[in-house]
């Protein structure tokens, strides 16, 4: 997942502005955070582990001059280094640019080895970001001879870099003396949003943001989603310069609105919210022809709430908060191993007993991973009394890996990658199991084709071979992370 | 508020077992916490600043060793030092006592001077548990004259210290070689529920909390609430003795239903989200009779969202959750005050446009305190393009101040103690205003008359003269927190 | 060791004269440090691990506040909990105590055991101060019914405390409502200076502390070193009240002049520097005895260097500081064990290679403990070119443990308990090897018969038996100290 | 000052090597410290504040692995941020160039503004070495143009770069694939040694230090140390390649041997021990002419000690250590301005008063700067009863502003640039003022005349402006330290 946020503003400092922001779109990733700002001379960078709200002080924040920066945010990953991989990264050769992004590279180990052999460059981390920073880097030098150069040369350099980089990705970025640049991958799988401040009728400031919540805050219009390949410079002088520097069909990540985004964004001009009143609506219409009969509709929280309250009330049956998360057992819970076995997901999720005692549920959840979690769920509210349990998934079975975003683990290990409904079925220990259907999630999402939806049916946006996908699958283990677990977090 | 847990196992240390309760009870208290415990021999303790999950680790965990402990989450209160205040206390004379409780003294002034002038006892606090353990250490010392003492000494010591205490309190507390004790004030104001867990037909522990939801995450069976003056000691054979030590009414804190427990909870037998479920339907039955027209029931995150449920079902309207809490923005966000005025509750509560835009909306919040985030959240959503805000409050006005809990500042800064709902209404800018009646309250909890509704009504359940209450005013204003910024902050 | 200062001012708060001051006691204790202070009504701790330097910042210090004050810096002792044991001590009952000492207990687990028993006070630590505090408190508590107390029943109930102790103590205490107390054992073993600060011919602050030094720091002039036995408090008007409340013969501890103090401080009126500088003369006596040539006369750092001067000047040889010392490697450097084996003493002591190259050198050194320091020496000035090496000590052989003051190690781990002095000879590899003698050592002091030799002689000043030394031998090994490796890293 | 390491051996991790080294180096800078290795394939750098026993720590000595590696001690400046100029610096672009350096640059702001207009390179730091490391790295990416590069390509851009320096300058850098490469300003203004470890006959090991006894330590033979303008190369397989890359005449800091050298150390072949002690013969010289008598000779710790055991020697006066240093006071003791008023140098020093009471005292310190702690000194020595108070110097008159190495503060603050010896003799209340003379300094060390003496004759070694001296007195008023308060700190 990850998230950011770059701001450019007319006459304030927007290291504030940053900081707020990056709050609201800490559910993206609460491992770590940075934020790099530049005063027209000098480039300030605090970056490490974290929430935003436990990182960031009066101090550190003071320390960040300038009018123009960016922010991240940082999804954990297993076996990367959190100190080393925090965003955002710099180089101060040329110019001193600064970068942070979302997504995730297919061919990150050639393109290592292309800017060591071939630029000179060595990577100082293991993240995808520097090495979209090296590139642009290294092609930038080589576009522009003087000790600057134009909007045009920026987009070259940009078209020339973007051109060997194969995945999902959204990036911001400040070129020092240039101003403040995003971009996108160009079949747009990532999301990225643009907005703009206005007071008394004049534009105040500029924004890019993974997540349009994280400029509504700030008090921003939402101008647009960038198209798939586009980039847009905003100079200092607050000009801005828009570019589709290589061109794809749109194919945006459909688990943005089923999952990773909060209910209050809206992406692709589609309103996260809505979409998920949506999904419950397409479930209840498979629901009914299902013909069970149920006494209680209750959300396993927090994602699917907004399904089960559309979905009750399509079905007629009282929604119930029978589930409450403990929201303080999050990132930094430790638990020893024995202790975690005793007990088990009770630590997470506590059953409001009486609105279970003796009823048939159906439960609502956003997705089945790997399937240990939804079996300790079933059997949590079977013991709470439920005489039926009716497992509903506002998803359809996640089948493939993605290579876009976060890995969902090895095609081995999701469950619906090597079982039949049925067997899932049996597997959580529910007395029935219903899946959304595709053709329901494109409509309840409503923006046609423009969806990848990989894991779902393994048709990639871009080339992924069958080596590449065992390589990934071998090298790349420090990047896939227990997301159902971090998720849980949340 | 506060919150609390004491455990005495057969076998096993407590301190885990502490830590992941204490971590359900965190609503009750995020400004510092402690465990203390006792291995037959040695008392060791761990108490600072900080969420319960940032508090604790593995070593310092490893570290509290034994079978009986006890632990604590702190409520934030605004002029108190943290480092000195926060819980467990501990005296090691005679005998060593450890404590910790949830509750206020009305005559915590007055103790204090008598346990410096007729015990010697010095305070090096100014917190009430460490009065209330004084007093229970010295008359214990005169009790017991040998170098231990029977449970009915323990009892003849705890009645007489208690009979000198007027406030609302429940305690826990390890006594060294005699066991765990519990004890509730004689109108039993504040919670105490009593529980056992069963291994194999066997009891293998003991233990008492705030809340059920922190025994029910242990696997633990609730036995009972404790009775008012009631006390239970266990010893270390897991032998118990009970006894009511002073008499009086039961009295229990309506406020524990309708704003501090989690919906999980169970309160003198009556089911937190059920209660909550009622106040909705109750709160349905005044706004039917009010014949205004709305398209949609929006809750006031967090705690109003169970009866937004239930009065949404029965006046036939959707439920949305239309305001999205930004749910990091916590206990430690900084923001310096300029910022804070510019972004206002924007920081922390987003509004889902789609969802407000062109109607006519219901907001349902828990209280109005002094008015102004209400006043801040009614134009929040009338910005978002509500066409007509109308204002339900599940709990009836708050017209005087409390205590026995924590003080809801002055009755001058309670809006509802000055004003009319006209007035009221008008000061918050809503199109109507809907209060809960006090009637019907206590009609959705269901206990009668074994209500302390003395915020309500001024009818206060102990001796609490005129003079007091300025007294009160005057020098405990460290006492004082704003408990709304905190709530808002959970 | 273990090193403290008291202080009590006419008008200014003392947080900051104790801090000052204790870093000149530093070298009595690296192991942690304390600080409290009272202000009439409260008492304020602040104490931690770490260097005097380390631990204190204008947080702490600006929140100890009041005009009495005392303040501890601890020796590193094995096995003991740094955390808990570090000083000062407090009680709140009666009136409130807090103290700190240095010295060391014979008797102190029947003590800890009285105190259970007969008092029911429990100890939180295995503090030898713990315990005197303890049974002060309890017989204070028993001569003053009322709720203060006269100086007589302050004197009376230490009085009741010190007939029950068996052991080389003084202390420093605060006792509130009555001013500041200092007390040392009946044979005054352990160092105690008594101190007055005068500013325009008036009394303006009184002192104690271990040593000298830390009252001069700040002005003060000695008044003189405490009786045996005696007790002084100087009350809150600067009254000041002296009374030998136990009676004995002085037996100052030899070590303190030999090693232990600061060169600059004066101890029963006889300079630590001038001894040192007479202890070299003797040694220069003994030495021409023997006959043999040599070249120059090189210290082991540190404190021999004072010796060495007077013994180089009366042998006419040259003094050369021909080893460095590293001061950086102290306390806190971390050395895995190979590399520790691989560096050796050299990572603290470097030779001077030209001043040692082709030369018969004469190391002084103050004492030998174990002896394998020494060897480790010999080694490295042979191998930087030494033809001869002649080792020379200050410190007659140390041949028994102590027990009112730091143990050297069991009787079987001091080198010159087991062996002959020609045996010792071998076992460093020194061409000769020559020792202090104890007349000579005692002329050097010139204080008679009034010292404490027992680690020389065998002779405990108090009550030792056997079974006593082989059980405390057993049970406080916690408190025994690798005093040598300790001593190289000051 | 600073000080550096840097070692490459044949087989083992070098991180725990370069630690111990570099805690030899200490009083050479205790601001800050930072360790870079480089495993073949990865850089590993771990820098920050203080001292090198409380920054380093298992773990992160661990985590830098590889067999070559730099490491630095940072001397503190005022004004410049510690957390970013702390050193070693590192640029990623060509191949990964990891350094650190001991100097100055005169010309560093012309330097920064070619680097930032003709190289596109941004500096990150305030720090000189980044703007030598800069001009390396953009000239070694235009000699180099494949992804490696020779020896002699090496050498060809340090010689393109170094033309480009004026200043005086050590360094030490780990070039990725290629070696470790140390180099020295073409004069050798600032000091650095080549060594080598030999085990069985076989060079392990290869290191270079700012001081010869970083080496001395780690059981390293000296070889020699760097010739002007010379550099060396020892590649990965442990060959080494020297080169003269510009040509100039030794002028080696005269100052190292007066003050920033351990007494241990050798540089240019002359003892730092040996030369003192020729120092304090060379005064006692002049002293015997003047005619004066006294009773005991004292030095002002630490440095003069070894002249004044000479000097005593050589005059026939005791030696004796009447100021005792408080070691513990140092870098991170913190003292409000009103207590340092009060307190004065006594917090620092302590005098013997038997030593010096009733006698006529010669102090022998090593340099007089500003001479405001000159004066306290005087002062506290008559306080002690000193009748007459000779004050004897061991360097001449520093009369002139350093561009090379520390500022010394400007001219006008430097008391010996605006003042007669006599005015001098006044302004610090000595009864007599001795300094040395330039050509017994010349003599003492006895290098003829390839030494720096600029401070003493205002000859600067390298062209250095009217206009340059006062640009530097403004613009970097940052990198000037209070030396003197420094020093007293160590």
């Amino acid at each position: 997942m990850c998230g950011f946020i770059g701001l450019i503003s007319r006459d304030s400092n927007v290291a504030y502005d940053l900081y707020v922001s990056l709050s609201t779109l800490q559910h993206r990733g609460q491992d770590g955070t940075g934020i790099l700002t530049f005063d027209g001379n000098e480039f300030y960078v605090h970056k490490g582990i974290g929430l935003v709200s436990e990182f960031y002080n009066e101090q550190n924040l003071s320390e960040l001059k300038g009018r123009i920066g960016i922010g991240h945010v940082r999804y954990p990953t297993i076996g990367s280094d959190p100190k080393k991989d925090v965003q955002p990264f710099i180089t101060y050769n040329p110019f001193g640019i600064g970068i942070c992004h979302n997504g995730n590279l297919v061919n990150y180990n050639q393109l290592k080895q292309i800017l060591l052999k071939k630029h000179n460059r060595r990577m100082r981390s293991n993240n995808d970001v520097e090495v979209i920073l090296g590139l642009f880097a290294s092609e930038l030098q080589k576009v522009c001879k003087e000790d600057t150069c134009s909007e045009n040369e920026v987009f070259e350099a940009l078209k020339n870099a973007m051109q060997q980089i194969n995945g999902g990705y959204s990036c911001v970025s400040v070129v020092a003396d240039k101003g403040l640049l995003a971009f996108r991958d160009q079949n747009a799988i990532r999301p990225l949003v643009f907005g703009e401040k206005i007071v008394d009728g004049k534009v105040v400031a500029y924004g890019f943001a993974s997540e349009s919540v994280a400029l509504d805050t700030l008090g921003f219009r939402i101008i647009k989603d960038l198209e798939p390949g586009e980039a847009i410079l905003v100079d200092e002088n607050m000009q801005y310069y828009s570019k589709v520097v290589v061109r794809g069909q749109k194919r945006a990540c459909m688990f943005e609105w089923v999952y990773f985004a909060r209910p209050d964004s809206v992406i692709e001009n589609k309103g996260v919210y809505e979409v998920r009143l949506n999904l419950g609506n397409e479930l209840a219409e498979i629901w009914k022809k299902k013909g069970i009969k149920a006494d209680v509709v209750i959300p396993v929280p927090e994602t699917s709430k907004t399904a089960a309250v559309s979905f009750a009330q399509a079905v007629g049956l009282p929604y119930r908060e029978g589930l409450i998360k403990n929201r303080y057992v999050g990132r930094t819970f430790i638990m020893p191993h024995q202790k975690k076995r005793e007990f088990g997901v009770r630590i997470k999720l506590n059953p409001v007993v009486r609105e279970i005692k003796g009823k048939r549920v159906i439960l609502i959840d956003d997705s089945i991973v790997r399937g240990t979690t939804s079996r300790k769920i079933v059997d949590m509210v079977r013991n709470a009394g439920a005489t039926e349990v009716h497992f509903v998934v506002t998803c359809p079975p996640i089948k493939y890996p993605c290579f876009y975003a976060i890995d969902f683990a090895n095609k081995t290990e999701l469950i619906a990658g090597e079982k039949t409904i049925e067997e899932i079925r049996k597997e959580i220990g529910a007395d029935s199991l219903t899946y959304q259907e595709i053709e329901r999630l494109k409509h309840a999402i409503g923006v046609g084709n423009n969806l990848c939806m990989a894991c779902l049916t393994g048709e990639y946006v871009t080339d992924v071979s069958e080596e590449q996908k065992k390589l990934l699958g071998d090298t790349r283990d420090k990047e896939r992370s227990e997301w159902k677990e971090a998720k849980a977090a949340v």
